[in-house]
């Protein structure tokens, strides 16, 4: 339509190709249907292999494609939502916590990390690991940095290391009163241990939502957590089942 | 430090390449700097260009690079800070609203649009434009959709189009009791009308928030934003000056 537009944009070729794309996937292909190979998606649309392997890495991008090693292009199904932050009151492995502990080491984190936290440099601090399961596939990894000064009680002597572990750090940060937490959403790209929790390559891009547990004052716990960008929409509040759109493309055609 | 590692995990190339770039961008380089030609980066760290390029693009995703049409490729500054949804109970043009109404036209939206606001998907409704400025930078650019029956004392005689009228449905829009809004955050790529308000190339990554003002029980109104992914972090609530990490390569290094 258009008709939102101010003026007109020259767009570079493979964006218009991205829309006529779009517009075959809409009615050609179904949810999980594997794309043809690139050389004969080239030759349909006459156009040459970079300007289509373009074309394809914006729909990526926009969530209407997925890559899948070993399988090919699929067309994707519409993003999950992810709940984000819904109660600004609850402690990370409080009862409706979606996360589940996977692992617990105690190491000196990122300079960046001890200065939001407030801790020394060469300070080690609890460092939780845990992953995030929607419909069955890992949608998160999480690091969970909590300084020994926010969970004075635990001691190592039941659960040394591991998800016991973790549990127990988390079972300790209970007993702080929560003042609040606050977050904040940026474009990231997924370290390699990560990219392996989500089922994708190093590198991929990945939505970083990093929270700030805050309680008597000060950060009490510290939350970096990687969603895979491809297949996650973060909701805040009660966004419930509103799918506004697949993509952008979807805003003003 | 590798400390949170659960196993080594095999990396490739050009990921390689990124932490050493990143390092070198730390050590020996100034926000603003231009790098070096690709030709010369390939030769110096003894990599072909496509893994050189690789590399460059995840630093970009990641923040610390910015590609600027005839400049180069720069050292980027730390991302912005831009609070998204900070009061659940003002509406857009309220006295705190951060956005500046560029243009209003009367357009048929897109058929997720019309189905979440729940209007018929032939109906016209209001489309406001408008575009947010942080530090004298265009950092986003918004659609907000607004059904006639949200403003309906609305008259055409003052302000037919454009900015006026633009203010003309923001101003209406105070009238109804806003219950809460709710937000969704998830990455796009810029269509090439919002690329050329954000200064990018269509196609640029971008974070689309999508909120939804409920009013009377139902979507009173409903906004797509758009938000430059290389130099923003989305801050909800009362984020403040943290500055967690500058790209996940300081999550654990």
């Amino acid at each position: 339509m258009g008709t939102t537009q101010l003026e007109p944009v020259p767009e570079p070729k493979y964006w218009h190709l991205k829309t006529v794309l779009s517009e075959a996937l809409d009615s050609e292909f179904s949810v999980g249907e594997i794309l043809p190979n690139e050389r004969d998606l080239a030759a349909r649309f006459g156009v040459a292999r970079a300007t289509l392997r373009q074309a394809l890495e914006q729909l990526e991008l926009e969530g209407r494609l997925q890559r899948r090693r070993g399988v090919g292009t699929t067309v994707a199904p519409p993003r999950m939502g992810v709940s984000v932050g819904t109660d600004p009151h609850s402690w990370p492995g409080g009862p409706e916590d979606a996360w589940q502990p996977v692992d617990c080491t105690t190491a000196v984190p990122p300079a960046a990390v001890a200065d939001a936290l407030g801790t020394a440099r060469e300070e080690s601090v609890h460092t939780v690991r845990r992953s995030r399961v929607s419909h069955g596939r890992p949608v998160a990894a999480e690091l969970l940095y909590v300084p020994p000064s926010s969970v004075p009680d635990l001691t190592g002597i039941d659960a040394p290391s591991g998800a016991a572990r973790a549990r127990a750090v988390l079972r300790e940060l209970q007993r702080l009163e929560l003042e609040r937490q606050d977050s904040a959403v940026e474009l990231g790209s997924a370290r390699a241990d990560d990219a392996k929790e989500l089922d994708r390559l190093p590198g991929a891009p990945v939505l970083v939502v990093t929270t700030r547990f805050v309680a008597g004052g000060r950060t009490a716990a510290l939350s970096v957590a990687t969603y895979r960008a491809d297949t996650c929409r973060l909701t805040f509040g009660d966004f419930g089942g509103v799918q506004v759109h697949h993509g952008p493309q979807a805003r003003a055609s």
